[in-house]
């Protein structure tokens, strides 16, 4: 899901870094990344570790914004990412299901990030406490994050990268229960 | 839900109207449409009714596009609506989540709906079987409808409509179990 995401930040024009709580050589699936993309390695909480990204781009004078997208968005695309770097705002927020917040874009000193909880409205009013302006993207590749078994069929039927592939060769297909007419996920 | 459907077609710029099983009139919720927005009443089954909407588009040479919308869309704006009215393609395909297909757009003759099992598939197969271009709109907005309890945090958080009013009203609201830290629908 992580190639994937960089794949689509890549395409969309961005330079994309991989935040990860440990070295990624070696890792199954993260290892193909390893000498292709820069990896930041801080084993704090997620929010500490994505506050400790923002700081540093506060600090760098060359930069005016900073886009954080969650690695579980495998449905991401180059088209999809470019909206979300395009969007109006101080700052945008694309939601995930459940009160989530799957990515952040930063154009403004002062922000700060929580992702526990209802994690969307707290960087909304984050946002308008700072006095700053608040956009969105409406993208259902955006706001499909990975959670649950039940995602993985989003991943099979929309998904067009590493993801999708490793799902397909290793079996995963998507199935229909007669009997409810439900969609679900099954490995052969 | 259909209310805020209804209003995000018309806002849109497009003439609604309402397939319904019945009579709308003294339905809850459903009777502040009556008199507001034609209805078409047919009590066959959904894939039915619909290909019987689509067909009568086909004999009217007033119109050249259909578009089907689910009624348990509570997220749908005026905004979205347009970007699945503005989609290239002879036809045009929004997910729902699980394989179903929230939206349709029909340009073309030929083309008949089943939302039986994984739906968007079965509608792309369709269209490419008739030679037909497919189009699609990345929107969360229109590819979160409503089936289970889960899916209201979604109208809680971002619906700005009639059913995130009844919502409020009659008492719910989103918590987090402090736990596990997710989220859920309360009821007070």
């Amino acid at each position: 899901m992580a190639r994937d995401v960089v794949a689509a930040i890549r395409g969309a024009g961005a330079d994309p870094r991989l935040l990860s709580t440990g070295p990624i050589e070696g890792v199954e699936g993260l290892d193909a990344l390893a000498g292709d993309v820069p990896v930041v390695v801080d084993d704090r909480s997620l929010t500490a570790a994505v506050d400790g990204v923002v700081e540093s781009f506060e600090a760098d004078d060359a930069r005016d914004a900073v886009a954080v997208l969650m690695a579980d968005l495998p449905l991401a695309t180059p088209e999809a990412v470019g909206r979300l770097l395009d969007a109006d705002g101080d700052v945008v927020l694309v939601p995930g299901r459940g009160g989530g917040t799957n990515a952040v874009v930063v154009r403004v000193d002062g922000f700060r990030v929580d992702y526990h909880g209802v994690s969307l409205r707290d960087h909304r009013r984050t946002a308008r406490d700072l006095g700053a302006t608040v956009g969105d993207v409406d993208s259902f590749r955006l706001s499909t994050d990975v959670d649950e078994p039940a995602d993985l069929v989003e991943v099979l039927l929309h998904g067009a990268g590493a993801a999708a592939d490793w799902l397909v060769d290793a079996g995963f297909d998507v199935a229909v229960d007669d009997a409810g007419g439900r969609v679900r996920v099954t490995r052969t």
